[in-house]
C-alpha cells in the first residue's frame, strides 16, 4: 500500500482549519486550528499524537498562517520535508451549478470559484484565499476543491426550484442549492456500510444538527432533497438562524423595526434561531441545562427545534415513500440524546422503534433503534475532513 | 322546528358575496355576488331556486349594494318583509390572538377589529365596510363576525412562534395565523361525521385546495399547525403565491431586479407559485390540459405543486404520531382527480391506500381509499357559509 499525506484544508475570512490525513488508512497525523488571522493576537494551535501546542502572535495573513502551519508541522516532527506532502483539499462553500463534484484546482476553476462567490459572498472568497496561499507555497502540491454544494446537485427540478418566476433561475441563479453537502454525503456511505447495504438500494434521511443544521433525503446514494435553500438560512430553527418563516415578515419587520432589508437579514441570520427561542445563548447544551432547571423559554426553544425536524424527517419519509434510515450527525446530533429522543417521539407510525437505553450514547457510531424496527437509528460522527482526503486521492 | 333566515356575507374591497340560508335546515334560498361597486358597471348576480338575475349598473359603495340586495330578495319572493332575516354572518379575514371564536358584533367588535386590522390591511377594512354597511341598514338584526384566523388559535406556542427574536412576537404581533379556518373546521367536522367517530378522536389532515391553498393538522378537532403563516404568502406553492422560499431571497431578489421590498412582495404575491412556475396561467384547469399535451413547464409546476402538498401531509402525520384521514376541498382538492392522484402517490408508507377509480370523483362527497385502507381519504366540497349561519345561529 502506498501512503500518501492529505492536508484537508477549511479556510475562513480570519481562520484556517487543517488536518493532515495519511491515505488511504485515513489516520490523522495532526490538526489545528489558526484564529484571528489579520487581527492581533492571532491563535495557533496544533495537535499531533498526544502533542498539544500553541501559539499566541500576530499572523498578518493566510499566507503567513499557512507558512507558520508548514513549519510547525516539520519542527514537531510529524513530516520531514515539505515533499511528504501529497495533495491538498480544500473546502469550498458554493459550488453553484457549475460543480456537481470535487475537481482539481487549476488557473481556470479558480476563476469559476470567484464567478460563484456572488452566491456565497462571505464563503467563497475566504476559501479562496485558502486556496491561493497554499498555491504560492506549495506551487507544485496538486489541489482539489470540494464544495458543500455539490453532494445536493442531485436534486431533481422539482426539488430545488421556487415556485417563483422562472428568469430568476435562469438569470440570477435563484434556486435552492443546499449544503452540509459533504457530511450528508459521508454518514450516508458510513450508515450503509454500517448496514451493510448498497447506499444505491437505501433511502436515507440525513440530519446534520450542528450550530447550523439542515436534513437531506438520500435516495439511491443521492441528494434528492435538503433543508437549506438558496443560502443556509433556511429549513430547520438553528443555533442564531430562524430557517423558514413567512417571507412577508420581512418587509413587516423593516416596517416595524426601522430596519434595512440588510440588517433584517442579519438578524435572521445572527439574532434568531435558538438564541432568540431561549432568550440566553445558541449553545444546546447551555439550554438543554436551564431547561432541566424549569426555564420554559429554554423548554419552548428545545421543542420548536425538534418539532421543526421530526416534520422534515416525516416530510422526507413521504417524499421517499418510506425510509430505511434515519442518521444524526454532528455537534448536536452526535451528542444530545435528548434532542434525538424528542426528535424519534411520535413517528412510531412509519416503523421508527427506538431504544432509550441505546439512544444514551455521546459522539460515537452506534444503532439506537431496536432490533425489530424496520427503520433503523443510527448516530454517524461527521468525518468533512476524511470526505475531503479521499477525493483529493481521488482525483490526484 | 323553529326556521330562522341568515345571511351569510363575505364582502371584499369592491365585491360582496352572499347566501341566504334557512336555518337549522341550512337550506340556501339565493346567494349571488355583487361585484365592481364603487368603480362603474357595477355586477349584480342572483340565484334562487331556478331563477338567475343578473344586472348591470353603477353601485357606488357598498350601503348602495345592500340596499340593492335586500330590495332584490324582496322582488324576487324569497323573503316578503326583511324582518324575516333573523341575522347575518360576516366572514373577517383576521381575527388576531383576540378572537378565537365566533362574535357577536357591537361597536366594541368593530373598534377591535379594526385595531386588527393592519395583520390584513387589504381584507379586514373591506369586511368591515361590508359590517358597518348591514348596520346601517339593517341595525336591530343581529351580526355575527366569523374569522378565517379563529380555528387556528388552538395551535400550541410551539407551532405558532418563529424562530425569530421573542419580541417580535409580544411587540409586534408576529407569530403564525393559519387561514382558511372556517373551510378547514367544516370538513373536519364532516370528515368526523361521514366517519361515523368524533372528530375528538381523530388525527385528520385538511388539505384546502384553491387558487390559495392551505395544510391543516387537526387533532381531537383543534387545529395545530398549519401551512400558511404571519399572511397566506406562506406554505405550499398556490396559484400565484410563491410559498415558502428562502427569507434570503427577499433582499436577493430586491438587488437583482432594482425592485423594493414592496414590489418583491407583490412578486411573490401575484406574479408567482403555480402562473410563474408554468408561464402562462394560475389556473390549474389550463395547466392541467398544457400538461397533458406535453407541455414541460406545465408538467414541472404540477409536480412541484403536489411535492409541497405531499410533504406537508408526512409532516403533519408526523406531528400527530399518525393520521387517521386526510381530506381534500376547496376548488382544485374538490374537483381534481390528478392532483389528488399526485399527492396520494407514495404514501402507502404511512398507511395510505386509495382507489384510482374512487378517486375518479369530482365536487362531491367521496370517499377515494380502500375499504381496508387504515387512512382515510375523503373529497369534501367545503361550506363556509353554512359554518358562518351556524355561528349566527348558536350566537343569536
Amino acid at each position: 500500500m502506498i501512503l500518501s499525506n492529505v492536508l484537508a484544508i477549511n479556510a475562513g475570512s480570519s481562520s484556517l482549519k487543517f488536518q493532515l490525513i495519511e491515505m488511504p488508512n485515513e489516520n490523522v497525523l495532526a490538526k489545528g486550528l489558526v484564529e484571528r488571522i489579520g487581527i492581533n493576537d492571532s491563535v495557533f494551535t496544533i495537535e499531533y499524537g498526544e502533542e498539544k501546542d500553541r501559539t499566541v502572535k500576530d499572523i498578518p495573513d493566510h499566507e503567513e498562517a499557512v507558512k507558520m502551519l508548514l513549519e510547525k508541522l516539520k519542527a514537531s516532527g510529524v513530516i520531514k520535508s515539505l515533499n511528504e506532502i501529497d495533495g491538498i483539499g480544500h473546502r469550498v462553500v458554493h459550488g453553484g451549478e457549475k460543480f456537481s463534484d470535487s475537481v482539481l484546482v487549476t488557473e481556470e476553476i479558480i476563476q469559476e470559484i470567484d464567478e460563484v462567490s456572488e452566491l456565497a459572498p462571505l464563503h467563497n472568497p475566504a476559501n479562496l484565499t485558502g486556496i491561493r496561499a497554499f498555491k504560492d507555497i506549495l506551487p507544485d502540491v496538486p489541489a482539489v476543491a470540494v464544495f458543500d454544494t455539490a453532494f445536493h446537485q442531485t436534486m431533481p427540478e422539482q426539488s430545488y426550484l421556487y415556485s417563483l418566476p422562472y428568469e430568476y433561475y435562469e438569470k440570477y441563479g435563484i434556486r435552492k442549492y443546499g449544503f452540509h453537502g459533504t457530511s450528508h454525503k459521508y454518514v450516508s456511505e458510513r450508515a450503509a456500510d454500517l448496514m451493510g447495504v448498497p447506499v444505491e438500494q437505501l433511502r436515507l434521511i440525513s440530519c446534520h444538527l450542528g450550530n447550523g443544521a439542515s436534513i437531506a433525503a438520500i435516495e439511491n446514494g443521492e441528494s434528492i432533497d435538503t433543508s437549506m435553500g438558496f443560502t443556509p438560512l433556511a429549513g430547520v430553527t438553528m443555533g442564531t438562524r430562524s430557517g423558514n418563516i413567512d417571507p412577508a415578515l420581512v418587509p413587516y419587520i423593516m416596517e416595524k423595526t426601522g430596519k434595512s432589508v440588510n440588517e433584517v437579514l442579519q438578524v435572521l441570520n445572527k439574532e434568531s434561531g435558538m438564541l432568540a427561542l431561549s432568550g440566553f445563548s445558541s449553545d444546546l447544551r447551555d439550554i438543554q441545562e436551564k431547561a432541566e432547571n424549569g426555564d420554559e423559554r429554554a423548554e419552548l426553544a428545545l421543542k420548536i427545534f425538534a418539532d421543526r425536524i421530526h416534520k422534515f424527517i416525516g416530510s422526507y419519509a413521504a417524499r421517499m415513500q418510506g425510509v430505511d434510515a434515519i442518521i444524526f450527525t454532528a455537534g448536536v446530533g452526535e451528542n444530545s440524546a435528548e434532542v434525538r429522543q424528542r426528535v424519534l417521539e411520535g413517528l412510531e407510525f412509519m416503523g421508527v422503534y427506538w431504544d432509550p437505553a441505546l439512544n444514551n450514547v455521546r459522539g460515537k457510531e452506534a444503532f439506537v433503534n431496536y432490533p425489530h424496527s424496520p427503520v433503523k437509528v443510527i448516530v454517524i460522527p461527521t468525518n468533512e475532513e476524511v470526505m475531503i482526503a479521499r477525493d483529493v486521492l481521488r482525483l490526484t
